[in-house]
Protein backbone atom coordinates (compact mmCIF):
# COMPACT_ATOMS: atom_id res chain seq x y z
CA UNK A 1 0.00 0.00 0.00
CA UNK A 2 3.18 2.24 0.65
CA UNK A 3 4.53 2.32 -3.02
CA UNK A 4 1.68 4.88 -4.44
CA UNK A 5 1.63 6.70 -1.97
CA UNK A 6 5.32 7.22 -0.98
CA UNK A 7 6.19 7.27 -5.46
CA UNK A 8 5.36 10.71 -4.87
CA UNK A 9 6.57 13.62 -3.40
CA UNK A 10 3.51 13.71 -0.45
CA UNK A 11 3.52 17.47 -0.68
CA UNK A 12 5.65 18.99 -3.40
CA UNK A 13 5.26 18.67 -7.08
CA UNK A 14 7.26 15.42 -7.99
CA UNK A 15 8.48 17.18 -11.82
CA UNK A 16 10.81 15.32 -14.17
CA UNK A 17 13.05 12.59 -14.45
CA UNK A 18 16.69 13.87 -14.17
CA UNK A 19 18.59 14.59 -17.54
CA UNK A 20 21.37 12.44 -18.04
CA UNK A 21 24.30 14.77 -17.11
CA UNK A 22 22.96 14.34 -13.80
CA UNK A 23 21.09 11.07 -13.68
CA UNK A 24 24.77 9.13 -14.36
CA UNK A 25 25.72 10.01 -10.98
CA UNK A 26 22.80 7.99 -9.68
CA UNK A 27 21.97 3.86 -9.69
CA UNK A 28 18.50 4.04 -10.99
CA UNK A 29 15.68 6.76 -11.24
CA UNK A 30 15.41 9.99 -10.25
CA UNK A 31 12.56 12.98 -10.32
CA UNK A 32 13.26 16.01 -9.26
CA UNK A 33 11.15 19.33 -9.04
CA UNK A 34 12.78 22.30 -8.70
CA UNK A 35 11.03 24.83 -5.90
CA UNK A 36 13.58 27.90 -6.04
CA UNK A 37 15.81 28.09 -8.88
CA UNK A 38 19.46 29.04 -9.36
CA UNK A 39 19.29 32.40 -11.02
CA UNK A 40 18.07 34.33 -8.45
CA UNK A 41 19.04 36.42 -5.41
CA UNK A 42 17.91 34.14 -2.80
CA UNK A 43 21.60 32.41 -3.39
CA UNK A 44 19.87 28.81 -1.85
CA UNK A 45 18.15 26.71 -5.07
CA UNK A 46 15.44 24.31 -3.40
CA UNK A 47 14.58 20.59 -5.47
CA UNK A 48 12.02 18.36 -4.34
CA UNK A 49 13.60 14.69 -4.97
CA UNK A 50 12.34 11.79 -5.39
CA UNK A 51 14.31 8.68 -5.56
CA UNK A 52 12.95 4.86 -6.60
CA UNK A 53 13.62 2.00 -4.68
CA UNK A 54 17.08 0.92 -4.17
CA UNK A 55 18.72 4.48 -6.28
CA UNK A 56 21.35 6.09 -4.52
CA UNK A 57 23.79 8.79 -5.76
CA UNK A 58 27.30 8.60 -6.07
CA UNK A 59 29.99 10.23 -3.42
CA UNK A 60 29.84 13.67 -3.60
CA UNK A 61 30.14 17.36 -2.11
CA UNK A 62 29.13 20.70 -2.66
CA UNK A 63 31.38 23.69 -2.23
CA UNK A 64 28.23 25.62 0.25
CA UNK A 65 26.93 22.86 1.96
CA UNK A 66 23.47 21.32 1.61
CA UNK A 67 20.93 20.52 3.83
CA UNK A 68 18.22 17.57 3.13
CA UNK A 69 14.67 17.72 4.82
CA UNK A 70 13.08 14.67 4.35
CA UNK A 71 9.11 14.46 3.47
CA UNK A 72 8.37 10.86 2.53
CA UNK A 73 9.78 6.96 2.41
CA UNK A 74 12.88 5.74 3.57
CA UNK A 75 16.80 6.29 2.70
CA UNK A 76 19.86 6.83 3.95
CA UNK A 77 22.33 9.52 4.17
CA UNK A 78 26.21 8.29 4.95
CA UNK A 79 29.55 10.94 5.14
CA UNK A 80 33.03 9.50 4.59
CA UNK A 81 34.52 7.97 7.19
CA UNK A 82 30.78 7.57 9.21
CA UNK A 83 28.17 4.41 9.44
CA UNK A 84 25.22 4.97 7.41
CA UNK A 85 22.57 7.36 9.26
CA UNK A 86 18.92 5.86 7.70
CA UNK A 87 16.21 8.44 7.53
CA UNK A 88 12.76 8.96 7.57
CA UNK A 89 10.15 12.03 7.17
CA UNK A 90 10.97 14.58 10.11
CA UNK A 91 14.26 14.12 9.65
CA UNK A 92 17.07 16.86 9.21
CA UNK A 93 20.32 16.34 7.09
CA UNK A 94 22.91 19.51 7.72
CA UNK A 95 26.25 19.15 5.61
CA UNK A 96 28.57 21.21 5.84
CA UNK A 97 30.59 22.63 2.75
CA UNK A 98 33.14 20.35 0.99
CA UNK A 99 32.17 17.15 3.26
CA UNK A 100 32.48 14.38 1.01
CA UNK A 101 29.02 12.17 1.49
CA UNK A 102 26.22 10.27 -0.51
CA UNK A 103 22.07 9.74 -0.26
CA UNK A 104 19.32 7.93 -1.25
CA UNK A 105 16.41 5.31 -0.67
CA UNK A 106 16.21 2.13 1.10
CA UNK A 107 16.27 -1.18 -1.18
CA UNK A 108 12.48 -1.40 -0.77
CA UNK A 109 11.41 1.80 -0.13
CA UNK A 110 10.89 5.08 -1.95
CA UNK A 111 12.81 7.69 -0.67
CA UNK A 112 11.93 11.95 -0.92
CA UNK A 113 13.56 14.77 0.62
CA UNK A 114 13.71 18.80 -0.38
CA UNK A 115 17.66 19.98 -1.45
CA UNK A 116 18.33 22.75 0.08
CA UNK A 117 21.49 23.75 -1.69
CA UNK A 118 23.37 26.90 0.62
CA UNK A 119 26.09 29.39 -0.21
CA UNK A 120 25.08 28.45 -3.88
CA UNK A 121 27.10 31.10 -5.35
CA UNK A 122 30.39 28.99 -3.82
CA UNK A 123 29.79 26.49 -6.31
CA UNK A 124 28.42 23.43 -7.75
CA UNK A 125 28.36 20.05 -6.80
CA UNK A 126 31.60 17.85 -6.79
CA UNK A 127 30.24 14.35 -8.24
CA UNK A 128 32.74 11.52 -7.13
CA UNK A 129 33.15 7.84 -7.26
CA UNK A 130 29.90 5.28 -6.89
CA UNK A 131 29.29 3.86 -3.60
CA UNK A 132 30.57 0.62 -3.05
CA UNK A 133 27.73 -2.40 -3.52
CA UNK A 134 29.08 -4.27 -0.61
CA UNK A 135 28.62 -1.13 1.41
CA UNK A 136 25.16 -0.36 0.25
CA UNK A 137 24.13 -3.80 0.07
CA UNK A 138 24.56 -4.67 4.02
CA UNK A 139 22.37 -1.48 4.73
CA UNK A 140 18.76 -3.07 5.75
CA UNK B 1 -11.60 16.10 11.48
CA UNK B 2 -9.10 18.28 9.70
CA UNK B 3 -8.04 20.31 12.73
CA UNK B 4 -6.29 17.84 14.98
CA UNK B 5 -4.36 16.94 11.91
CA UNK B 6 -3.17 20.72 10.38
CA UNK B 7 -2.72 21.62 14.37
CA UNK B 8 0.43 19.63 13.81
CA UNK B 9 3.53 20.55 11.49
CA UNK B 10 2.25 17.22 9.53
CA UNK B 11 5.87 16.46 9.25
CA UNK B 12 8.29 18.29 10.97
CA UNK B 13 7.98 18.80 14.64
CA UNK B 14 5.58 21.27 16.07
CA UNK B 15 7.71 23.01 18.36
CA UNK B 16 7.16 25.97 20.95
CA UNK B 17 5.52 28.81 21.50
CA UNK B 18 6.82 31.49 20.11
CA UNK B 19 8.41 33.96 23.18
CA UNK B 20 7.11 37.25 24.19
CA UNK B 21 9.20 39.27 21.99
CA UNK B 22 8.61 37.39 18.82
CA UNK B 23 4.74 36.52 19.64
CA UNK B 24 4.07 40.28 19.71
CA UNK B 25 3.97 40.75 16.00
CA UNK B 26 1.47 37.82 15.57
CA UNK B 27 -2.63 38.02 16.20
CA UNK B 28 -2.53 34.54 18.11
CA UNK B 29 -0.59 31.32 18.71
CA UNK B 30 2.28 30.42 16.69
CA UNK B 31 4.70 27.37 17.51
CA UNK B 32 8.43 27.56 15.82
CA UNK B 33 10.63 24.20 15.73
CA UNK B 34 14.32 25.55 14.10
CA UNK B 35 15.33 22.56 11.63
CA UNK B 36 18.24 24.61 10.85
CA UNK B 37 19.57 27.26 13.66
CA UNK B 38 21.22 30.79 12.55
CA UNK B 39 24.78 29.96 14.31
CA UNK B 40 26.69 28.05 11.69
CA UNK B 41 28.15 28.32 8.20
CA UNK B 42 24.82 27.55 5.98
CA UNK B 43 23.60 31.11 6.40
CA UNK B 44 19.83 30.01 6.19
CA UNK B 45 17.72 29.12 9.24
CA UNK B 46 14.86 27.30 8.50
CA UNK B 47 12.26 27.27 11.13
CA UNK B 48 8.74 24.67 11.14
CA UNK B 49 6.05 27.33 12.06
CA UNK B 50 3.06 26.64 12.65
CA UNK B 51 0.03 29.26 13.27
CA UNK B 52 -3.33 28.59 15.11
CA UNK B 53 -6.78 29.03 12.89
CA UNK B 54 -6.95 33.06 12.50
CA UNK B 55 -3.45 33.50 13.57
CA UNK B 56 -0.99 36.22 11.26
CA UNK B 57 1.89 38.19 11.64
CA UNK B 58 2.37 41.73 11.56
CA UNK B 59 3.74 43.73 8.08
CA UNK B 60 7.53 42.95 8.22
CA UNK B 61 10.49 42.59 5.88
CA UNK B 62 13.59 40.15 5.73
CA UNK B 63 17.19 42.12 4.57
CA UNK B 64 18.02 38.74 2.80
CA UNK B 65 14.94 37.33 1.44
CA UNK B 66 12.58 34.32 2.93
CA UNK B 67 10.97 30.99 0.81
CA UNK B 68 7.94 29.67 2.24
CA UNK B 69 7.20 26.06 2.03
CA UNK B 70 3.62 25.42 2.81
CA UNK B 71 3.18 22.00 4.21
CA UNK B 72 -0.04 21.80 5.79
CA UNK B 73 -3.28 23.94 6.07
CA UNK B 74 -4.73 26.95 4.48
CA UNK B 75 -3.24 30.56 4.68
CA UNK B 76 -2.56 33.52 3.38
CA UNK B 77 0.70 35.46 1.83
CA UNK B 78 0.05 39.35 0.99
CA UNK B 79 2.96 41.94 -0.52
CA UNK B 80 2.18 45.48 0.12
CA UNK B 81 0.01 46.66 -3.11
CA UNK B 82 -0.77 43.46 -4.23
CA UNK B 83 -3.80 41.59 -3.56
CA UNK B 84 -3.23 38.82 -1.15
CA UNK B 85 -2.92 34.92 -2.30
CA UNK B 86 -4.37 31.76 -0.97
CA UNK B 87 -1.76 29.11 0.11
CA UNK B 88 -2.78 25.58 0.27
CA UNK B 89 0.22 22.44 1.00
CA UNK B 90 3.07 22.25 -1.93
CA UNK B 91 2.54 26.14 -2.19
CA UNK B 92 6.38 28.18 -2.41
CA UNK B 93 6.41 31.29 -1.61
CA UNK B 94 9.86 33.64 -2.73
CA UNK B 95 9.77 37.29 -1.06
CA UNK B 96 12.67 38.99 -2.38
CA UNK B 97 15.02 41.27 0.24
CA UNK B 98 13.28 44.13 1.82
CA UNK B 99 9.41 43.63 -0.04
CA UNK B 100 6.87 44.13 3.16
CA UNK B 101 4.13 41.39 3.55
CA UNK B 102 3.03 39.08 6.04
CA UNK B 103 1.95 35.62 6.11
CA UNK B 104 -0.23 33.66 8.56
CA UNK B 105 -3.55 31.20 8.57
CA UNK B 106 -7.01 31.55 7.31
CA UNK B 107 -10.00 32.60 9.73
CA UNK B 108 -11.00 29.10 10.08
CA UNK B 109 -7.88 26.78 9.44
CA UNK B 110 -4.53 25.75 10.96
CA UNK B 111 -1.61 26.65 8.47
CA UNK B 112 2.08 25.17 8.62
CA UNK B 113 5.01 26.10 6.53
CA UNK B 114 8.48 26.02 6.57
CA UNK B 115 10.69 29.68 6.46
CA UNK B 116 13.65 29.79 4.96
CA UNK B 117 15.97 33.11 5.48
CA UNK B 118 18.12 33.68 2.81
CA UNK B 119 21.49 35.74 2.76
CA UNK B 120 20.69 35.27 6.33
CA UNK B 121 23.52 37.81 6.91
CA UNK B 122 22.38 40.30 5.63
CA UNK B 123 20.60 41.22 9.00
CA UNK B 124 17.61 40.49 11.13
CA UNK B 125 13.71 40.54 9.91
CA UNK B 126 12.26 44.15 10.29
CA UNK B 127 9.00 44.17 12.33
CA UNK B 128 5.97 46.89 11.15
CA UNK B 129 2.43 47.96 12.23
CA UNK B 130 0.20 45.06 12.15
CA UNK B 131 -2.49 44.13 9.14
CA UNK B 132 -5.54 46.48 9.28
CA UNK B 133 -8.34 43.97 10.34
CA UNK B 134 -11.02 45.20 7.99
CA UNK B 135 -7.67 43.91 5.22
CA UNK B 136 -7.80 40.22 6.77
CA UNK B 137 -11.55 40.33 8.08
CA UNK B 138 -12.58 40.22 3.85
CA UNK B 139 -10.47 37.34 2.86
CA UNK B 140 -12.36 34.33 2.67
Amino acid sequence: MDKPILSESVIFPKGDELPEFLSKYFTGKVWVSMLVGRDNEFNCPIGNVTFEPGCINNWHKHPGGQILLVTGGRGYYQEEGKPARELKPGDVVTIAPDVKHWHGAAHDSWFVHLSVETNANAGPAEWLEPVADEEYNKLK
